[in-house]
């Protein structure tokens, strides 16, 4: 495929130096349909990316996109600020009765602003409110968001330093497998909660995500995050976990955290809810945590009843049985089965994931913005993740088929020896 | 009109206690068009609140939903992070063509994350990378957003109080007419900047409303922005204006600060920037301020296409003439005679606005929220704003007819009547 | 007077660069009694800066002297820590008697460090402690000391900018006459106290000082400060007066806040309440703020016995009566006259004061060291203050006799004259 | 022994509740010679705990004595802010010749307010201002002082809390020996460093203590002080030693890090520097951290003449040769014997120390505090230290003779045994 250049004048001379993604994937894209982009100049892409975590049923699809439609044509409540609606009502029911119950999940719901940061600064201002203590310890490789509150508990340095203030009231602590096995698990946190004099600022709460998306594709062990739990309520704290990449069925389970059989006390969702990449989020807490003031916490855009309504649909098209559960997971073992090939025969590799979340990780942390830059000239959407920008991440929506994923699979191996 | 006790149920068992406007207005809204919303059993109800001014254009504008709709029906990009995409350009092209051009205004265009507080995220994180200090100087009785970094220059005490760990780095000074005009404008923030020996850290910028809407509908004058603005210039500060609400046109001209003929350095928009109610935010600044590295700042909605499409059409539709401002200004009129006739019937109330934003402050607070009780019960959305309530916010969309906005009013009245 | 140029070498060579007072008096002094220094080459100096303020019964006073001697000869405890001892029973029995009691003052007495600042510091965590909010109000040109508690509620910015953090938890108010009576006392603060939406975090504490040392000699009205206490009490604020430069006696009673005829909630001494210029400090407080658990704020010299032997000597010696105010008082109008007659002859100066402490500001404030170091080569020590070192500030031994109190006021004309 | 109960009712009616020693050691304490404190009903005491330290040359030492009177006669300056004077000359002539230049330590000498917390918040300041940054790394069971800036790299809960607002810009590591040797030296914190997503600040400096006096006589291996110092020329960090306890001679070498071969970045010193236990510190750097402006830290009583006095004469009485570094050593393994044996009699307890400063620290906590109260009885004062106050610590002056030590050693392993 050759790739004439775009006419990107208006993105260079008036958007923002801000921007990224259009750096690296130099085309003008114009629709989208499952796991496909097409640029305005007709070539096709294959998403590998699928919005960052926000498109687990891909692109535009048919269902949700049904539901839409019929939504707007009829003039239903598009705007809705935290007022009840009909749309909203049906979302809710339909979390309840798909995802709530059968999980045996006691959760009331919040509808933060429409983002994933939205909902995190949601929930640690819950957490310092209930426990009355303003730290909160987060792990090394963590990604919670830009807005001051969730860039306290991010980790990496050079996003951090944008907030042009400080960050403090957060402490990091060692994600799983840190130090490669060598350490016991909580060694280093356990001891600083236990000993009066270490210096740790009594912590409210602690974030997590099960697999650290943006961190690098690291994947947290169940027994990891069960004993974290377990950590947790020994020390009063309350536990988190940020599913704003992980959730919505990514790893397998529609929670990232079923597989471990913990209940964490407040849960983030966003990305994947809405079904349809449009912004929605989510913050989910035990009852008796539920000490909000009416508007204590609120947003302009919290109720976007497009995306409740897609969000519904998604529910009921895709959780009402154990189907996508089974397929994500099989999806996931084709991309293993493939990893394990192309790095046997790349010894400067190594792979990790879960479910449908996979990374390769490459010794020259330039090589995978190699093979990205590749995999893009040859029709596939592929982003880094990582403190280097190390590591290729592999997110294709969930709904992808078997030929589709072993098309994307096949032009990642060549990229890779292409980029040797 | 006699409303029937809605079926709250699963907002009231599910929902966190933080829903707020949900319990003044106790009905399940269903449809909406133009200035009137419906609800499921049929009632109507006239809009003065408009999405707390993400709906100037109306519910569900023709125009904007035809545009809408034929975007998600040919399947065009929906999710589109800050890829290059032909609706984002679309977007830009027409904000550089029907808004900057004829402003002669310099910005560039970044897109934050698609709600206000992100934006104002931005701005602060930018206006302190470029300035290298900390500290931002806010106005009594201002309000920019709920995240950690947004509340720290907000003034309320009790959503301050939600953060659960103090807000520093901000610093409040009198909003214009605080001291109804018995002390020169800037004398206390002047004197402090000049005198070494203050203690008032010195401000990388200074964050304004032009009018506070969520602080009391308080109309800064013309002549207190440009003092601002010179202030600004002489102290080394970079100028915000927060023109999120009073933006789009709410005041008559597209920007707020147009009237006073200032241009700020940085500008937040968000809430009718979309025009149809969609979430999307943006941030514009001089082009020497882009000093921002490629994905310093992000947020993974970024780039909400649909809200581009429709964003792009309200220009186009309202924007292309000078016919939206004078319309506005016409509108604004009509309501300044009918709260002027209501002042004068009932002297514990006084008035303020600007084109179609409007207060009516009561002596006592809880008679403005009884008026906002009494209208809903009329069939009219009222919602009160201020430290403790006491002024009924009139916030009509734009695009009302003078038949509905002369409805509207005579419900006021009533209201204002029936409660006293 | 010739002044031969003295051996600094190692004053330059190994003292660090902060050194700041031998700069502007270049002489090594070696002895000292009453109000006159002299330096290793028999040169002798009147002193009108007494140890900015530490040394009120002058240097090496006789009385002190002996009793000083006879506690070291006699092996008397020279550290104590916190340890009861012989000569802390004996200052606080003579404390309580010859001050406390007569003034009816209920206080608690604490030991900090033998500091100002440890003082301050001290006093701002009791007061956080007791209401359980980390905000401070401070005043504009308030000089508290230099650690990071203190130095957060200090106005100057150059000291401020040593913090090598962003400072906050305090917030500068307008201190008495900032606006040369043009604005009505505490309408600001006040104001912002009042409105919920102020975005002023509410404070702790108020922290004052009666006349401002460094700040330049600003001189607080009685009723300014009576208000003051009053917008305390109603406000739910403790009251801190940091009495370390103007307690003992400076401005003729013991206490600057006596005048006033108010009671503060918290009172900081240092400086020369131990009379010979020894290192120690005192926190007093009404008994019912004495929430301290035992230990919680400590320092290893805050049991400087010798402080205490001399400082129970001076209270005996100059406080069983009214003698000490009256002559401080009958002193302070001499030096009172004498200002008058220099600013009658010099337009570009004016002056203010109280009690044995007095500044002249002039215009242009080069001149105001130019004074300082004419003075000092005419045998006067005399120090600048205020944030642009614009203020001479006279500070003489309050044990002066009338003759070198018009020695000095007489160099002081002469250098006047001799810059202009 | 028999006590009669003393009577210390003004310490009980009129000192604050934050007392702390005096409730361990109920005596009013009169006179004091070397080893050796006598209380008013003419009972003696020895002593093991020196004044935390500050008594290393033993009380009222009769030298130094000399020399202060003499200096008092004479009519020498005593409060001297940072004028030159003689005083001051000859201490820091003495201190170069017999203190930096045989170590061939090229610090300039900062003279801070006369306390260890104020000589912590000048190196502090001065890190943070050298390397723009704001975070600075202490230790587990860390004590640098209690003022704010100190407190925040302390470790102890307690004190922590007393603050009233959060402490910040400091994150704990852990000290030698925190996991028993399980976990190599600075794996934690180096890899920290080493990751850029760790969301660790980059701090400005390390902060640490080469042996825990108050965090339970934590002894640093040379080794890891030297790993350490290495550490923080690897990732640009200075590396402060804060020898407030451990210096003047404690350890044995007149520095604590002297053993370990290295020369940090900054060293505080205070407590025993005057020799006399009376109020003094010291901050020393390296010159090309000396980038201070003149006055940018002070403090009233940096001049505390009368200690330089004493300092100079200490220095030229025990530091003009290896003598007394000889003699703190042979008593240190007379201690060390001791415990020993000690320890083999009582299979709860375990000790550690070097130089003489000597932990026993108690399988029950409350044991240890058993201890202290029955040496009291005995005419022993000995007091606990640890996070728990688990230790019982060792600090006798330096001084001391091998049959005091002996007596004392005998005293303690009575209580030993009776507490058991």
């Amino acid at each position: 495929m050759t790739i004439t250049p775009p006419a990107l004048s208006v993105f260079e001379t008036l958007e923002s130096e801000v921007r990224s993604y259009c750096r690296g994937w130099p085309a003008v894209f114009d629709r989208a349909q499952g796991a496909r982009l097409t640029d305005e100049d007709g070539h096709s892409y294959l998403d590998f990316f699928a919005g960052a975590g926000s498109l687990n049923y891909g692109h535009n699809n048919p269902v949700l996109k049904r539901a839409l439609i019929d939504y707007i044509e009829r003039d239903g409540i598009t705007h809705g600020l935290d007022m009840a609606t009909t749309a909203k009502r049906a979302f809710l029911e339909t979390f309840q009765n798909a995802i709530l119950r059968p999980r045996d999940l006691p959760y009331k719901v919040m509808f933060p602003g429409p983002t994933g940061t939205n909902a995190v600064e949601a929930a640690l201002k819950l957490a310092r409110k209930v426990k009355g203590r303003e730290s909160v310890v987060s792990f090394t490789n963590a990604f919670h968001g830009m807005s001051l509150g969730s860039l306290a508990v991010t980790g990496n340095a050079f996003k951090r330093a944008g907030a042009g203030i400080p960050l403090v009231h957060g402490t990091p602590m060692p994600f799983d497998n840190y130090f490669d096995g060598t350490v016991p698990d909580f060694l280093w946190f356990e001891r600083l909660l236990e000993d009066q004099g270490s210096g740790l600022n009594k912590p409210a709460a602690v974030i997590v995500e099960t697999v650290q998306g943006e961190g690098g594709i690291n994947v947290a062990r169940a027994e990891w995050l069960r004993a974290l739990k377990e950590l947790c309520e020994r020390q009063d704290m309350l536990l988190i976990v940020d599913d704003i990449q992980m959730g919505c069925g990514r790893t397998g389970g529609f929670f990232s955290f079923e597989e471990a059989g913990i209940v964490p006390d407040i849960v983030t969702l966003s990305k994947s809810i809405s079904g349809y990449g449009l912004p929605m989020a989510l913050c989910l807490f035990k009852p008796e945590l539920d000490i909000w003031e009416p508007g204590e916490h609120n947003g302009t855009f919290r109720g976007n009843n497009p995306a409740f309504v897609t969000a519904a649909a998604a529910l009921q098209a895709y959780w009402a049985d154990g189907q996508m559960e089974k397929q994500t997971l099989a999806r996931g073992e084709q991309v293993e089965q493939t990893l394990l090939a192309i790095c046997a025969e790349e010894p400067t590799a190594q792979f990790r994931g879960r479910g449908l979340v996979w990374g390769m990780e490459f010794e020259d942390p330039a090589r995978a913005s190699a093979v990205c830059a590749r995999a893009f000239e040859l029709g596939l959407l592929l982003e880094t993740s990582g403190p280097q920008s190390e590591v290729v991440k592999l997110l294709p929506p969930l709904t992808i088929t078997p030929e589709e994923l072993d098309e994307g699979l096949r032009t990642l191996a060549r990229s890779v020896r292409e980029t040797a």
